[in-house]
């Protein structure tokens, strides 16, 4: 048999995942939380079962959950979208993400994605006959260079993915960024895929730049998100994403056949969560916290960084220490010092070096204070 | 933009529903159980949340609950399936079905398929620049001509779908069926799409003729089943496929960024549940019970039926009623007589009229009684 996906191996966080526990490692690889989830959103769960809520629900999703998703935007972000034609509930963002991207992308089709990127866009886009078309971010701040940007548009483009904040450098569009980008797609039919799941974890108050926010931007642009990053539950399995109707149209068309429709117990449950704003508006101050523990726990060490503006992950250079690649060093952290990271190069499709390790810092904090004593060692 | 789906519309499954709902009818029409789930099952999910499952499970499913699919096949089949590399737990049987059909076909490869059918296969294979070639099984027994079947092989063919027991004709395979199969596809490169959700429920001391009981055609096969047609719980979207490991490699590439895994606490709670036989090797007189009060109820009315050998669906040929055509038929069951199901021909792409409705039986026993008092004063 012909591969579809001749170069897809084992994701990293598979991988590095496995690695860890095999070495009984301190584990800041995979982004997920090692906390304990909220009682209150678990008996809301146990709650829907009772009440009977255990068949298919809706193929666009629960519409109560839709009903208070379009308010939440609305209200972060001034835009309305039509609870009944532009909003779907996903099997996580993954299956958002994925099913835009084979909804719309044809034989042929370049796709404009930024790197490093998180590693699941590129099989969606080969999957479907496209062709990725990357832009580089800048190791020095992973600043987008419009310019360059720009340059890689052509009459073949058929999608845009933008990602923020942006895992894995932390890093958060401005609204120049949004407005830049805006611009550049004004003459284009190109539509934007902007994966947001990190939309409500952003630090030093700065503020989530949505591609909802912007009129002409959300016209042509797929937003997703993710309950699972939000409300630390990433094995819930639970997205969403929003778009003008013309455009979700499309989408819906494969996600009926794809899945169907997501489970429905755990939709009832994050309706009624979301009614308490705090919920999630507590997340900025809860994940700060954390990043300043590891942060100022690295003061003197040999690692330089920049601190994350966003998502729960922080990026560590590591080149006083050693001028081994990422890989090498990132698997001897494993093994020989117990604390596992994901290599930046991993997300880049050149592997390219940029002598960072990017460290998930949505753990308990002794979990983070175990590793600092090991990064300190170093 | 060009729609990739110019075709699909919204499923027949949504419409029919909506107008049942619309018009408070009985509805027998979208397969789902109407009774309560199992107090256990439900209690099994929250405990898995309460012990800590909430974070992402293997991408390939909770080892647990692989292993115990393994046994259960085992002893049904007598085929080992390797848990690590052979068996994937899925979002619903619609993500297996979905992924492996996206793992195989390519542009131009061509998948049989017998119609009537299930309505997910079709836009799958057209996403992935396939060609369904339709085999019509006969409408007086839904009897696969293996003949005419065989003619439709080519060197294009890629996939072969199958379905026992068949949705919607409740029909179920005879080992003969697959033995003719297995020789058929004996000389050729073909996979097999082997759906089988209803392996639990099947009447009359019959069989389920599993692909993975057959050694040369499990050597092609996917195999593909369902917690929530097994268990009551369809709304809790959870499946799982069974495939060599060569095969499974391909699958498993495309399922990593479809959706990368699925629930957590459902898996735990599903491996729990497995283990005790009777909560599935219950089904066949649970429901033989159920299409029998049906059954013996039409016993005087004016419609003609043979009674379903598995699945929970029961065809009832309404031609001494009326000459109208399925759809408009079953449109104004709903709208004057108050009951619901689903017209035949939207499982054949031409629309084909067999003069025959659809009516699912996984219903609380009055209100089957419900829809009796209506079939009868047909
Ligand atoms: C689906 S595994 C990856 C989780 C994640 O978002 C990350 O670690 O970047
Ligand atoms: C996913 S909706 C359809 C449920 C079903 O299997 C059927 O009614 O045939």
């Amino acid at each position: 048999f012909a591969s579809k996906l001749p170069n897809a191996k084992t994701t990293i966080f598979t991988t590095v995942g496995n690695l860890a526990r095999k070495h009984n490692a301190v584990d800041l690889s995979q982004g997920f939380p090692n906390f304990e989830v909220d009682e209150k959103l678990k008996s809301l769960v146990t709650d829907a079962m009772q009440n009977g809520h255990n068949q298919y629900a809706a193929m666009q999703g629960y519409y109560g959950l839709r009903e208070i998703i379009s308010q939440k935007i609305e209200k972060l972000h001034n835009r309305v979208y039509n609870p009944e034609t532009e909003i779907m509930v996903t099997v996580g963002a993954t299956q958002a993400i994925f099913t835009a991207i084979t909804a719309f992308v044809n034989k042929g089709d370049e796709v404009i994605v930024l790197k490093p990127a998180y590693d699941c866009y590129e099989p969606a886009i080969t999957l479907n006959g496209g062709i990725p078309i990357y832009v580089q971010l800048d190791a020095d701040g992973y600043q987008v260079n419009w310019e360059i940007f720009k340059s890689k548009i052509s009459e073949r483009t058929r999608m845009v993915i933008i990602n923020t904040p942006h895992n894995p450098s932390g890093r958060v569009f401005s609204k120049e960024d949004m407005l830049q980008l805006q611009e550049i797609l004004r003459p284009t039919n190109c539509i934007v895929l902007s994966d947001e799941v990190y939309e409500h974890i952003i630090f030093d108050g700065n503020e989530h730049q949505s591609a909802s926010r912007f009129k002409d931007l959300a016209q042509r642009s797929f937003v997703c998100a993710s309950f699972g990053k939000t409300f630390h539950v990433t094995g819930w399995k639970m997205g969403y994403c929003a778009a003008p109707a013309e455009l979700m149209q499309e989408f819906r068309k494969t996600h009926q056949f794809a899945v169907f429709c997501v489970d429905h117990p755990v939709q009832r449950a994050m309706a009624a969560y979301l009614k308490n704003e705090e919920n999630y508006l507590s997340l900025p101050s809860f994940y700060q916290e954390k990043r300043d523990l590891f942060l100022e726990g690295l003061k003197d060490s040999r690692f330089k960084f920049k601190p994350s503006e966003g998502t729960y992950f922080q990026l560590l250079d590591y080149t006083e220490i050693t001028k081994e690649n990422d890989e090498d060093f990132a698997k001897r952290l494993i093994v020989d010092y117990k604390l596992a990271s994901i290599p930046i190069s991993s997300f880049n499709d050149d592997h390219r070096q940029d002598g960072v390790l990017r460290f998930c810092f949505a753990k308990k904090n002794e979990t983070l204070e175990q590793a600092l004593k090991i990064l300190k060692s170093l």
